[in-house]
């Protein structure tokens, strides 16, 4: 070889924000000058491997601008030992920025099949993702999307190695916005007081009614979240899956009404707020579904990452409602207002 | 070449249960006859090749019988090109049975970091995982894990493509158990009910107070399911976790105190159920602490998957402990009993 063929140095990590792909990317990967033959190129190739990960594909670059990708496959097997591999590189087609955002690149990389994205910054090949760098991704995307769904922000470190305080700061932020929203629950409650003094029994079934509600909106958020993260569920599907969603909870309805009539009637309280409950349980069944199939497709619609529709978030939103329709039916059964 | 290597053919899939890593495995997989050169196996290895998907090693058999892994790197880099194969394998360490369990395997994976697992039924190889494969049991494992933390039964297809019918039935399984687990509540509350009738003004913070104890728990059970899926969180660290979680609580228990006598406050509802709901706030959340951070490692260790203690769950728990809680200490300030 006349003259020596460039492998990416380790380029010191700019201290990007944490979910940048420049935390991900590695830079210690074999690239092929394009001056050079198939047989210069698979002695190179060879004699460059450090590890047992032998790559599928290979950077071929000119300097240090990217020409394109080279398939391993191809170069050895290639029978013209002679050729430049210039004729066998393909041009490359999915690359990245280094200060790209990793939940945006998850999203792209999950409508394509890809093993190698190159990040490329200011026409330079400076760094690429393999499968293991998609993995750690995808991965880290997962634990994000499920401390999302458990109402605490993300956490950046392994959990043993978090103190305390740490944990109270990323935890106490939620809580509290999920307080100041559940807040209101008391105010529908104390505006109903006249009701709730007249069958103090009502209260009976304040946390099965409300509790039975985010349940299962849960239900619904949680499968529609990941499946949207998997990109089954797009959001030209929306009018799908709320016909699914709504039809679903006419069945879920109709068992759970009946579930709490035969409740309410073990309890011993009365046709009136058995029937009040039983039509309570249909009515918020119904209305969760609708809310819990919608919320997640306009949060993606307005670009908002749909898993921050948790199981608290779902059931800090069913609480208040909920209880209105609860009172509102039982004022009409007892004949109040 | 004297005699024609072995190639694992493509074996029909037995109909094994779904969660099988039968249904993972690849059989097409390169292997190499133990009595190959090195130059023979290089030879056998590139022709073999269809994809761009170069695996790092490659099973080395004799007949059927698994002998060992032998390293490409090592393969390609051998200067003594007649030499026997033989003396660059390596015993393989890992592997699985095809009817071995999915959540078993990803477990035992999590431990160790390996990029290829053979398949092996009576002393035969039948099959193998690669990256690909790996990293697909593992994410069918989250997406297990995720339907778990809805509170639903997994989903065997696509989400579109599923009924609203068979998503009742996955779905009112859990519901139910959760509506009995929940109606105690009711019971709870009836029990209490001269306590509700000589201060109203209590039923006014039931939702707040038991969603509160709900939320702080699935904050915490979320974060610990998730650490103990990565192997960040072992049995062995119950200690730890216990102290960490009940310092943290502390903390966070003291915030929320705080934010209940303020909306207390804000509602005029009198020094004594201000004072009552403040410290069944605190009491509350220091109970569901210990509650969520002691169940995931009692379940583990007993062998249950630590993912199935969702929100709901958790909401379903302090829920009714949560009442008895607020009510023991509204009886005990307001000299009831």
């Amino acid at each position: 070889m006349s003259s020596m063929p460039l492998c990416a140095a380790h380029h010191p990590m700019p201290d990007f924000n944490g979910d940048a792909i420049a935390q991900y990317m590695r830079t210690d990967f074999i690239t092929l000058p394009d001056h050079l033959s198939v047989n210069g190129a698979r002695e190179y190739f060879v004699s460059q491997l450090t590890t047992d990960d032998i790559p599928g594909q290979v950077f071929v670059v000119a300097g240090k601008a990217l020409r394109g990708v080279l398939s391993i496959k191809r170069l050895l097997q290639e029978k013209d030992t002679s050729l430049n591999i210039n004729h066998l590189t393909d041009s490359c087609l999915f690359h990245v920025k280094p200060d790209d955002e990793r939940a945006q690149v998850v999203a792209e990389l999950a409508e394509r099949e890809v093993d190698l994205v190159a990040v490329v910054e200011r026409g330079e090949l400076v760094g690429c993702l393999m499968e293991k760098e998609i993995a750690h991704l995808q991965e880290d995307d997962v634990t994000e999307d499920v401390q999302l769904q458990g109402a605490t922000l993300p956490l950046e470190k392994p959990y043993l190695e978090i103190s305390p305080w740490t944990l109270w700061k990323k935890r106490s932020v939620w809580l509290l916005l999920l307080f100041v929203a559940e807040a209101y629950t008391s105010s529908v409650l104390q505006h109903f007081e006249e009701a709730l003094e007249s069958a103090i029994a009502l209260a009976f079934f304040i946390p099965l009614l409300i509790g039975t509600g985010g349940n299962s909106g849960t239900q619904i958020t949680s499968t529609l979240v990941r499946s949207m993260a998997l990109g089954e569920v797009r959001l030209r599907d929306m009018g799908r899956v709320i016909r699914k969603e709504v039809s679903t909870s006419l069945l879920i309805a109709l068992t759970l009404g009946l579930a709490g009539c035969l409740r309410a009637w073990m309890m011993g309280i009365g046709m009136e707020i058995t029937l009040i409950v039983s039509l309570t349980l249909v009515c918020i069944t119904l209305w969760s579904a609708v809310v819990s199939s919608v919320i997640p497709m306009v949060l993606k619609r307005i670009g908002i990452d749909p898993a921050v529709v948790s199981a608290p978030f779902i059931a800090t939103l069913i609480d208040g409602t909920g209880l209105i329709i609860y009172f509102k039916i039982a004022q009409h059964f007892l004949g109040l207002n």
